[in-house]
């Protein structure tokens, strides 16, 4: 038996995205559920919530870490929300909890993420985010998903 | 739809405990599935390993919110790992994550959640533990659970 | 050359005491700082509060580690404020950054710094507050500090 | 009487600094005690032990904000050592306990302080470290005390 997740997948991104990165959003948490994928994520609106949205759909499994202290902040599209109260520290919390990320849009919340996966030595695939060396950029959430699961089975070997 | 859960049960108790209270955590657990509850522990040894088993063992979802970086520290039994890197911090995390508590046996650490839930107001019924005002001591692991559900349905009202 | 103060005692207690705690908590603060130690605590209100009047009066240090995001929430007997934005959690924070403690009075919060104390292995004295074991109780303000003293001093050799 | 200092100055770089950035770390910190500011840093190594050391030697206060359980962590010229225990979170408060930050050279850490700056939109001065929209590049440390003076001067009025 293992009741472990295979990989998860930390979808990082900005509260207010644009249309276009909402939709990018949304596509790359179907494509997590459809790899059977666990989406890790900080559980509220934005490219949070598409995304979530998007696993849901596909019968994934979606996890959201949030900074306050009432699960039931959580987006509709989490399954298993879990509250921290410890406001901005949270941020680090969604990265430790992912095996690679995936960053879509985003403003300095996203940029202090994408700061903690490199810390943590972790993989982050970029689609219109910041450019930072160490972040990869990639152009399409297929690509994103694709580079995100080949680099989780780099890891297993 | 409605993804979360409807009542999660938060099992506190020591790393270290009795053949007996092991035996009470471990029945909690299978009770907490069978009844369709989520369990929330804190993700290792002892009693939350105990009471994880019993859950997992009845089909039942569980949640672990782990004090270390790692969610692979997490006890064979918890199918959603929270890893959380803030050490003695994450007992607030337990608690935060539970609308009701069940704690079993226990030493300073269940000292310290039950003490949380206090100041969150949130109901705990105890079997052999801390004898401290505002716990609800209870003799089975029937009662417990029973008590606990009673006590969300009245929340809900 | 050494900055760092000798010994630091942590005061915790409740928000709203007695007035007898109160006057308690004060004389603890002022023996502190008498005595040439450091007095951390919650920087909050009530008991935190009077001990800090009491160590600032007689010239002492005070460190307030605080719940909230802003060092500005500290009690104005507070001279180093240290906000943390974690909440609840920060009862583990004002345990950590003492060499030993004193209780007077208090609630549920001091509950969960005293769990915290005897996890962390430390001496904790009390003054009309809780009665677990663990907790070494003391009659007068004098003899807390007196005793507080002692255990550094036992640490130290 | 006012016990609470009027300026906060964080200073935020790598633990493993060039020759260059390390000596303009340690006169960032001569300048910030000389005018009377008082020093925030994470407490150890690098660039916060630099800046620690400079303020110290002119008759600053420093403020040393710790990863790890233990105060006793800090580097020697950290007067003030808050243990935290959350490890990465840690971050966040260094920045929450500054009024304005200076950021010398820096690796990812130093990237997610400048994130949190900018999230609780905290001006940030850079000599030499990452070129994000948002940080104010300065030439020299005299040039970040003077801007950072300044900012806190204007938040005032």
């Amino acid at each position: 038996m293992n009741f472990r997740p295979k990989i998860r997948i930390g979808v990082i991104g900005g509260a207010q995205p644009t249309r276009i990165s909402r939709q990018q959003a949304y596509q790359v948490g179907q494509l997590i559920a459809e790899k059977g994928a666990v989406l890790v994520c900080g559980g509220l609106k934005g490219t949070m919530e598409a995304a979530a949205k998007g696993a849901i759909e596909k019968g994934g499994l979606t996890i959201g870490i949030l900074p306050g202290e009432n699960p039931g902040d959580a987006n509709p599209y989490i399954e298993v929300a879990v509250a921290t109260g410890i406001g901005y520290c949270r941020n680090a919390l969604v990265v430790m909890n992912a095996d690679v990320l995936i960053a879509v849009d985003g403003q300095y919340g996203t940029l202090s993420e994408i700061a903690y996966a490199l810390i943590q030595k972790k993989k982050v695939f970029g689609i219109g985010t910041w450019e930072i060396p160490g972040v990869i950029p990639v152009n399409t959430p297929e690509e994103a998903v694709d580079e995100a699961l080949k680099e989780f089975y780099t890891l297993l070997r």
